[in-house]
């Protein structure tokens, strides 16, 4: 019997969605689930794939089912179990094999599993796969960690499943070890992002200019043919559209306003700090995320201080503001695209992957949740400049800050006059005039802790002289 | 001969001034340092205080010199030299000795700490020490985690050394293990926050009003004779006054605008992060710090993409836009400090602590960089209802928010619309519109949610529906 190509433990729904892609696409593979009864309802669920599966019930059946050096996805729950995972496979592996996380990992997990196994003859891919359910099933984006043997052995596989644009597969080699999963993790991030920056918008026709969520779907899918053009915009747009089949309104209106997380956005933030680079607009978005959840406190706290006591003005021309949103929007997601870009490329120092720009843009543009034109935008722009110190440096990126950052601004005072959260739009513009401007404030900084801790400064005429005449009462020397 | 109280190893800048405190209050300490010349030096330079020195060359002779149960403070660089200096010291040691780390360390490396002497009949205290030099010399305010009966045992002598806010010692027990360091942690990063608050309004004064340093000097002056009265105000004056010796004109002009950092506002923000509490304001002071550092990036975006294209309005009646300013300092403020206390809310949850949030507020009126009258009325405020939500509902903060929000609303339109970045500012004000809001936004974050993965979400009338309606291509069922 032809072996298989590829083998797959865990047939859960992502599991099974990656297994059924990877056989429609002509591979064979084997599956394995540790309760035998859900590999036999994957298989009468399969159709007419069923001839590219081989379905085994036991763990010594499954690995010899695989063509050597056998690549096996790992597709469970993340955390402990990878690892339980891991050591029932390993007695029965011969060398070269290759085990793929292909959950989302926290890649200090994936770095870690994948040095243990470095003296084992076994090597570890951490996979990072995004596109959701339908996108495991149709064509996900791809990002894979590791040594670049292992990723030869899988890529005819991995090209045949992954998402195209125009025609180009969303799937690529990353770098070692962790990098595969530390990229989704920023895609992640900047998911968190690029979803609050809709949902403030969304907050302003709502609150602000008062409209219907319909009306608001209109907007969207306006904009969804313009520079914003995204898989999230045609998706926010679908949803302010849909009736609530129970209460009969619009089924947004009927939604809790409190939104939960797993993880992704969290360790963004975390890594961004460890990496020491300015990700504001991950942040506000997690933020938001927690305040969104602490529903309880929120409407304790409306009671008490009340809503703000300002309301937002009138508008008088309502075309041109709504211009001004849609700028807004972009101008502000182009920040957040620049720090999740910048905090990869400390993170590619720092692990030595030497992630390719071009190529992570490249690979989002279809099959991810951010999803989008504006990510083929980036990819020229990566393209031309690989090594750009930020992407609103690039020429066309500067171009668009320039165009569109008189918008934001306009935006962000209107909300902040209006008493409406706008904390991800607002962080992206005081991210643009922070790093922008030559000359900061952080000197009265440096001059308070060289007061109060001797902290020494440097001199923008590089006297060599670095602590102020304080006088008494002061630390510094 | 009568043995000393107390014992300290580390004769850096810190420790000396620790150590000749501890002495000046009437406390026998015992000394010593890895290189004894230094011990030498630190003798011959203690004067008067010589008489409650006991200098010691060796370990043994040091570790004797001490009544048990002997009470050891360690004051070297945080790290890994900690650990080494423990290993050194543990068997000269007797059941109950108590090494004590006042090092700036990273709570969890003293929790570790802690758990591993937990069968040694050794104990640990993880003591935070704020106020630098001066502080340390003349009265820090400390936060002291650890056993009950260890603190017992060094009461005495940190009641003695701490500053005094009214005759009240800014010392006191916080909780187990590493409480002491983690609530020093948070401390600087409402210090980042504070800071940072305080150069964007420096900066609205300087590059809106086009004020020069002595002219902003005296605002600042005048601030600190109200609401915004800490030292922190205070020394801003004080730096702003300064000359430069060498190039005659305002010091603070002439120090580059590049800060540095040591770690905690990181590990706030990691923290906050971890226990999923929103510390955006904390989270904005480390970002415009790593922005500080990139100068070379700044100078290099100013040239690209130039300043922005819009100035700062022409303001009319100035005393009233500086009437504001104050009033937005105040109400930003108001904020970090409410995010920084629910993030010990939370860890004290997390690790068991029991933080004493009145206590905290209470022992950082003095000896630390963020003394202030404030901190006063975060007292009362806790006193009041220890187990209150947040600082910002509270009867006192709730009337102070509502007193200042609509001038930190002009600010941060007026900074917006200007270029001049106000991360801080804006985070606080975000953060009060969001928290103030029973209803948010994020119904939408959760429609698009369940589209693109099928996450579920909970409805406002309770019915027991999860998924929305939204027909083909969404992934939800």
């Amino acid at each position: 019997m032809e072996q298989a190509e590829i083998g797959l433990i865990g047939l859960g729904v992502m599991g099974s969605n990656l297994a059924l892609n990877i056989a429609e696409k002509g591979n064979k593979i084997a599956v394995f689930n540790r309760t035998p009864d859900k590999t036999d309802e994957f298989v009468a669920a399969a159709g007419d794939l069923r001839g590219q599966i081989v379905p085994c019930k036991t763990i010594e059946e499954f690995v010899a089912a695989i063509r050597p050096p056998r690549p096996i996805i790992i597709m469970i729950k993340a955390g402990d179990a990878v690892d339980q995972q891991m050591e029932l496979l390993k007695p029965y592996l011969s060398k070269g094999d290759i085990m793929i996380d292909a959950g989302n990992a926290n890649f200090r997990d994936t770095m870690r599993r994948f040095d243990n196994l470095k003296d084992s003859g076994l090597t570890f891919i951490g996979m990072g796969v995004s596109g959701g359910e339908e996108g495991a099933r149709h064509g996900p984006s791809i990002m894979v960690g590791g040594t670049e043997e292992s990723w030869k052995r899988v890529e005819k596989v991995l090209t045949s499943i992954a998402a195209k644009y125009n025609n180009e597969p969303c799937v690529d080699w990353l770098g070692e070890n962790g990098a595969g999963h530390f990229v989704k993790t920023i895609h992640n991030g900047i998911e968190y992002a690029d979803m609050q920056m809709i949902a403030e918008i969304y907050g302003i026709l709502r609150d602000g200019l008062k409209m219907s969520a319909v009306e608001i779907a209109d907007v969207f899918g306006e904009w969804n043919k313009g520079r914003l053009e995204s898989y999230l915009i045609e998706i926010t747009e679908k949803v302010l559209r849909a009736t609530d089949p129970i209460a009969g309104g619009p089924m947004v209106d009927m939604i809790l306003d409190q939104a939960g997380q797993k993880g992704t956005g969290k360790w963004s933030v975390i890594e961004a700090q460890n990496m020491g680079v300015a990700a504001t607009a991950i942040e506000a978005a997690v933020a938001a995320r927690i305040l969104s959840s602490q529903r309880g406190e929120r409407q304790a706290a409306e009671g008490i201080l009340g809503l703000p006591s300002v309301t937002p003005a009138a508008v008088s021309d309502r075309k041109a503001f709504i211009a001004d949103l849609e700028n807004a929007l972009l101008a502000a997601k182009i920040g957040a695209y620049a720090q999740g870009f910048a905090v990869m490329a400390a993170a590619s120092k720092e692990f030595g992957w030497n992630l390719p720009m071009p190529t992570i843009a490249k690979i989002w543009r279809a099959g991810c949740i951010i999803r989008s034109q504006f990510l083929d935008e980036i990819t020229s722009a990566f393209t031309k400049d690989p090594h750009v110190a930020n992407l609103i440096v690039t020429p066309a990126f500067a171009g668009m800050v320039k165009d569109t950052d008189a918008a934001l601004r306009r935006v962000v005072s209107y909300a902040a006059l209006g008493g409406l959260p706008v904390p991800a739009l607002a962080s992206a513009l005081g991210y643009f005039d922070a790093y922008r401007r030559g000359r900061g404030t952080a000197n009265l900084i440096q001059a308070q802790r060289d007061f109060f801790g001797a902290h020494g400064f440097d001199r923008l005429d590089g006297a060599d002289s670095h602590h102020g005449p304080w006088g008494s009462g002061a630390s510094a020397a």
